[in-house]
């Protein structure tokens, strides 16, 4: 009698088996499409007020640049600030990598929003060199993980929710959805990516996009670059710039560690650190007489598609944003890494045969590619920035860039899945930061 | 002492250690390019000559259809062929993917390639309805591992170069250099990406794609594709089209799989199913009294994006398409699911809110991603071939067809890595053709 049950059961299921599939998949589809316009409405909106009161910051420094002088009290009250409210959040990005790859019991404190929105328009409003994405990122992520116990989601859901976010986070600060669906899948793993998330991740994505246009929030908007036939010389050229791209990265990457190091360890008390950082850059900034640097820079990076600029400007994009960021001013690390690609790319004009916006363009994602580990969506990042034409120059210097950066990059709490050459293959399952 | 050597090593080597990567990863570089380089000459070469045979055979059947009488004769030809000297390289694709995840130590025979070209080209030219990614795929990679015993590749390098022959082959024949270079990443795990061919795949899809147009050799060029604003309309149609969409890539898989069963146990000999194939096709198409079933259905798919085509276009493109490569004639079946998807997304016009070139253009690559179980590859194909616009609706088609076609698929040797929901959590480490 029971092989006989188990038969009927078994004849029943079979028969049935792809009606019960389709609602399956039917549930999960609903299930996250509600959960990610949350999530999408929430980030949205939030990067749609970020970048509002961006610009606010910017034109008013541009407009009274007497403002930068206050850089160390500013900083002081974002060190103190995070001194002694932010001490479970300040890994920022990092924390949400460890969340995404070990989920801990304890949800991301909703402080973590506020917190970096704030500290990151202070950090332009008085001059600092920083971006957007980390920003906006975190503020994803944050939001996002309130809804953990709200839904009672489980451990696995937790992951894919966080994930959620920083797609959201990311594709609505840059005008980015694709981009952004495939940073969030894209960067908690080096060498990997993991389809778990990727419907969720998609749909936050294009919802986070929405709502930030609906909101009436534009973004920059670069030109559609245009390219040549592939030949011996611009193949060659492509590969020659995306390891100069991949080399930028990677000293981006070291420059930002060293100078975080090196503040950690010689001033013990962390909201004196900012003080002494904003000084040496009031110092950097009226020994260079231009305010070109600091902030995002996007000026500069529209002026690098269209005239030939210093060599040495990524050079000092380097240094400032590493400064800015490693002395614990907040922001992100992606606006600068564009800046620093695109004016890359503009140095390198005179040696390579490629259009000079091409040449940009690929600098601008290709640097960041390196430094952020995520070839993918920065490939797609061009194609919805500069058109489809440059898919494969740009995807080509991604993917050269990324494998020149080393195990290095600007998120030290990524993990080593797939090591990117057999030589560092035994530092597969580590941190970037254990290397 | 040993202490104060190894001390001497240590700081030798950390000082040096950056150059020392250079070094290292600009040897890696080089290799791959002279390998990616060979393989995406011989790829790029044999695909240029197979499109100009397919476009010859597919213009002489259009104007002499009495050769469809002579069917059978040619299925039984192929047949004998497979069956006296094709027994080991019958598998096709499946046989590239079982060698990707566990290589064993007999390389591909060279007979692959020429087999598959001469017997898909019969096919085409007696009017079978079949594609063409089957094919460059399976020449790509069978040249391809010519080269191991060559270069005394590891198994380790074994496995890049034949994801090289794929990436090339699919990057050359349909002129999407991007699709190509992550298909050949995509296709061997279901739900992972994995790194390690990461730029040798790039490398030898924007190589073969070059050498194939330096042969004179042009692609199909489709509309570019114009798209409407986000709203609840046209998010809600783009998700409703992506289950269409995917439920029909499913049927598809089904129907192969259940034709290709069914011949199997009714004929014993094997040279014999295509003859019987064969009579039942000419029999369909002398009912149907169109050939516009057949072959590639390339003019069907230019005409359904501009024109109202009848509804039931694509469940019989589906239906010939399974007789025909399941009775045992060859070729792909990416083209054929261009054909169903956007005939589908045609049909789909009249019930939905969306643009009839961006439904077509949809279902064109997301019928495609949920059948071979490549959403991104899809995606990038959608901007390659339709423009940069497109992007985010043909990925969010591409992604929910994906998850709606379930654990199915045309490339039965797929393993599941992540299952696509947590129903099919069992699913892990099995093939496709194990489920």
């Amino acid at each position: 009698m029971p092989l006989f049950k188990s038969y009927l059961r078994f004849s029943f299921f079979r028969r049935y088996r792809y009606a019960l599939e389709v609602l399956v998949m039917s549930r999960y589809l609903i299930r996250w499409l509600l959960i990610a316009t949350v999530v999408g409405v929430l980030a949205g909106s939030a990067s749609a007020l970020f970048l509002v009161l961006l610009e606010a910051a910017t034109v008013y420094r541009e407009a009274n640049t007497f403002i930068i002088a206050f850089l160390p009290i500013a900083g002081f009250v974002i060190g103190w600030a995070y001194h002694n409210w932010g001490k479970t959040v300040e890994a920022g990005n990092n924390l949400l990598l460890q969340e995404i790859r070990q989920t801990s019991r304890s949800r991301i404190s909703w402080l973590m929003a506020p917190l970096v929105m704030v500290t990151t328009v202070l950090t332009h409003l008085f001059g600092g060199s920083a971006g957007r994405e980390g920003t906006a990122v975190q503020m994803g992520g944050a939001l996002a993980d309130q809804l953990t116990p709200l839904l009672k989601l489980r451990p696995r859901d937790r992951k894919i929710i966080l994930i959620c976010g920083i797609s959201a986070g990311f594709a609505s600060v840059f005008g980015t959805p694709l981009a952004g669906a495939v940073f969030g899948l894209e960067v908690f793993l080096l060498g990997q990516l993991r389809y778990n998330a990727l419907l969720p991740s998609f749909l936050a994505a294009v919802i986070a996009d929405a709502v930030t246009t609906a909101w009436g929030v534009g973004h920059t908007l670069y030109p559609t670059v245009s390219v040549p036939e592939w030949s011996l010389y611009t193949f060659g050229a492509t590969v020659a710039a995306g390891v100069a791209f991949g080399l930028a990265a990677r000293l981006f990457s070291w420059s930002s560690h060293a100078v975080a190091e090196i503040f950690k360890s010689r001033i013990s008390y962390a909201p004196l650190r900012p003080v002494v950082g904003g000084v040496v850059l009031i110092f950097i900034v009226w020994l260079l007489g231009t305010t070109k640097y600091i902030g995002l820079g996007i000026p500069t990076i529209e002026a690098s598609f269209q005239m030939p600029l210093p060599q040495y400007d990524f050079l000092l994009k380097i240094a400032l944003t590493a400064l800015t960021l490693g002395c614990g001013f907040k922001g992100g690390e992606v606006t600068p890494l564009f800046f620093i690609g695109a004016t890359l790319g503009n140095a390198l004009f005179p040696w390579l045969p490629l259009p000079l916006e091409l040449l940009v363009a690929m600098g601008f994602v290709a640097v960041f590619a390196g430094a952020a580990n995520t070839p993918l969506a920065c490939t797609l990042m061009a194609i919805e920035l500069f058109g489809a034409g440059c898919g494969m120059f740009a995807g080509l210097a991604c993917v050269i860039a990324y494998l020149f950066s080393g195990h290095s990059g600007i998120y030290g709490g990524q993990v080593v899945s797939n090591s990117k050459h057999p030589y560092w293959g035994r530092d597969a399952g580590k941190k970037l930061t254990e290397l």
